[in-house]
């Protein structure tokens, strides 16, 4: 039976080695829509192990399910990368409300920012201070801003077509907040939360307080976007307005967890390394089937279809599923120095981190003779619908391992329902729809096919670019 | 006040006038996404009328709201265009249950196809034939068929990356089942759903007995993918299992409706038409958000879009709001034989009819010369991410008014998850997303924009297209 499979595997390897490029595509679509294992996947860590925030009991499953997932497709090799991570847990579940100047409350949906100090066991209460940004609370000052809550409420920009730049024109308020905030000694911190819709759920997210000494933090933490619209009517009909808050979320000790990886060794030049990846922790709201379930099951799934597709790699091609991307980035910064120290040579590294959207293409961090490349390889997608091929940044993870002269990509999937669920309860696995998520990973396998094959090429070679 | 808001218009107006036509798709682009009114209307329709079959109350209410909102937007002329229309309903919910060789039963979920006769009072219980094709079925003939239950079991092609392509190949089973199963003696017609997803669904849509006489018709009925998955295993488990489906859905009589007609007059060539339409009936079981409901409300945001974005047609702009597309195309005909009769040039006439999803593109049904000075147009909706040009079919509805230069087109959403609802009780507002639906209206005013001002071009002038 054995030596029956070897020689299947041969002829499914010698078939492709004479196929086209267009018809090893055609294979690996097929293949993904057809016979994939993502959306199975991705159903087990949502719907099995469920939230898995950096040094919890989620992630710690979800890197012996992963590994265990990736010994069964019987790569070359899978191990763990130890990385020790931050641990921060969100403790009883937040309260809050708005008290109008009569004393009328109302509820609000509420959670604290991931990284945020609690406040006093009896929360606080405090006027209300509503900017729209830094410049606004710099010109406001201490007078006004002492002893309040800072609430940020400027929304994301609804005609911007890419919500992620929507996103990146507000996150600011979140991350920073609460450290400019208290340069003028407000009590707490309220933001409105990181969503284009109006809608009850609150949305978590990364904080700093960078350097600020431990008496001088304030408590932070995000409202939903309609109760930020609430508080900002209120406000507008009475100053006097005040906001109750209650979080006792703490900060642990660092924990012990690791990066997965898997790899298949390269044939012909094993030295040169091509990632693909995603991140194994998500926040703890929902259960992070977009964000990063999707990219995590998908680049799992690269490695099986590029089997699966009969193509026998000449680069190492490795997966490597990262810690601590959301409140930390250790994980990704811990493979990039190992990697940097054992002299390895990663001529191309893609990360899927936007949500299992249908795919619409690819951002690329790299100079203009490797986007000149990749831009004669786009014909080779459009009967898949993938027409985004831009430079831009990549993703998170992979960003560390930037040199001169290889290039990093991330998936850009649509966009448009991404920030409905990103870190909050909503991003579950009944966000997810299967085909779409299999078109992300036959796309991102695709991909890879064709830098295996081809390598990176230095040389510009403009005449043969179909503009 | 009113001259004041005349003056802002003529200013609104002047400086598009002046505009390149970038900066006009980037007005279009912003008002929709930040002051669009399709979502309202949508939910409106969704949720305070709901399912809008032809010849129902929803149908007319639908009729009544439509007409008043459009009234609304100030156009040169709003009327109603009657149209008689076929009414079927559904009456009690169906029944069914397969029943295996050892008389244990399992419940499934089961519709009446659209335009299907109803069951006897006490149901049908039957042996099952299974085929995947009409081929199949002639193969089996009059001796395996005569008295069974043909169940049609030809799922939807999962590696189709355009899902209607993959409905396309299937609907056959759904139109013609019946009429082609009855030749050969069959006691009633059991489909698998158009979906490509496995869940417990059961989908409508129109069926045909074409000139089959009364006393030979036959009752036809969808079953959800998962129950067509059951019924399949069991049937190989053995071919004695048997199945039971009771319905008492009815065809009454014709009755009165109407298409909903608004338009702005050209102020050039107000005898050249522009049209946008979509259909306002639906399946019963939903309440049509995506179908069509989706195409109504963008095709009336585009006629208030472009006065909102400051752009005084050249040409008349008519919105149409078809009755009756789903089991009998009768507005779509009625239209285009008045229309006709009148001598009424439509140059262009566009259909949004396929969801509403981030939009992609358009097909186009036209000449080669029309085309290319589409594809002219191409680089200004690069922005959007509206990258689908192709030559194909328009829709169903404008398609009656095809000549032989005039070009048709239908809006083209991404089409991944448009299965999972289409003509179920899941095609509801929950399933909208504010920003697609608002990013369709936009492409589809640009569009219109576009044609409104450079016309119909006859001459090819293929130096000038970008590939």
């Amino acid at each position: 039976m054995k030596s029956a499979f070897v020689l299947l595997t041969l002829c499914l390897t010698l078939n492709v080695a004479s196929q086209t490029d267009a018809d090893v595509l055609k294979t690996i679509y097929k293949q993904s829509l057809t016979n994939g294992k993502s959306y199975d996947w991705l159903n087990h860590l949502s719907n099995q192990i469920g939230s898995r925030l950096s040094g919890s009991l989620g992630a710690e499953k979800a890197v012996s399910y992963t590994k265990a997932e990736l010994e069964n497709l019987g790569l070359d090799r899978v191990w763990l990368q130890p990385v020790m991570v931050p641990r921060w847990i969100r403790g009883t579940k937040e309260y809050g409300y708005i008290e109008s100047a009569l004393g009328k409350t109302n509820t609000v949906n509420i959670c604290a920012l991931g990284g945020s100090i609690a406040t006093p066991a009896l929360g606080i209460k405090a006027n209300v201070v509503e900017v729209k940004n830094f410049e606004e609370l710099a010109l406001l000052g201490k007078d006004s801003i002492q002893g309040k809550i800072v609430f940020y409420n400027r929304p994301m920009q609804a005609d911007l077509i890419l919500t992620y730049e929507a996103y990146g024109g507000c996150v600011n308020q979140r991350y920073k907040g609460a450290v400019e905030a208290a340069k003028y000694g407000a009590a707490g911190v309220i933001v409105r939360s990181m969503n284009l819709r109006l809608d009850d759920l609150p949305h978590t997210g990364s904080m700093t307080y960078d350097d600020l000494p431990v008496n001088k933090r304030i408590p932070s933490a995000a409202i939903s976007t309609n109760d930020a619209e609430l508080l900002s009517t209120m406000l507008k009909l009475n100053t006097n307005t005040k906001f109750y808050f209650k979080q006792n979320c703490k900060q642990l000790k660092d924990v012990q967890s690791y990066n997965v990886i898997g790899e298949i060794k390269g044939s012909e030049f094993p030295n040169e390394y091509i990632l693909v990846g995603g991140h194994l922790d998500s926040w703890d709201l929902g259960d992070g089937s977009h964000d990063d379930g999707a990219g995590v099951v998908q680049s799992m799934d690269v490695l099986r279809l590029l089997k699966t597709s009969g193509i026998k790699p000449k680069r190492s091609i490795r997966v490597v599923l990262f810690m601590n991307e959301e409140n930390g980035l250790r994980g990704g910064k811990k493979y990039a120095q190992e990697s940097k120290q054992k002299g390895e040579n990663h001529i191309f590294a893609l990360e899927s981190d936007s949500g299992g959207f249908t795919p619409r293409g690819f951002s690329f961090d790299c100079t203009d003779a490797s986007f000149n490349q990749v831009l004669n390889w786009q014909p080779l997608f459009k009967p898949y619908l993938i027409h985004y091929f831009e430079k831009g940044g990549s993703g998170a993870d992979v960003g560390p391992l930037k040199t001169e002269s290889n290039v990093l990509a991330g998936l850009r999937p649509d966009s448009q329902r991404y920030f409905d669920h990103h870190h909050a309860s909503n991003d579950t696995f009944d966000a997810i729809n299967k085909r779409e998520l299999e078109l992300g990973a036959a796309t991102m396998t695709s991909l890879v096919y064709l830098f295996d094959k081809y390598g990176v090429n230095p040389i510009s070679n403009l005449d043969n670019i179909k503009k």
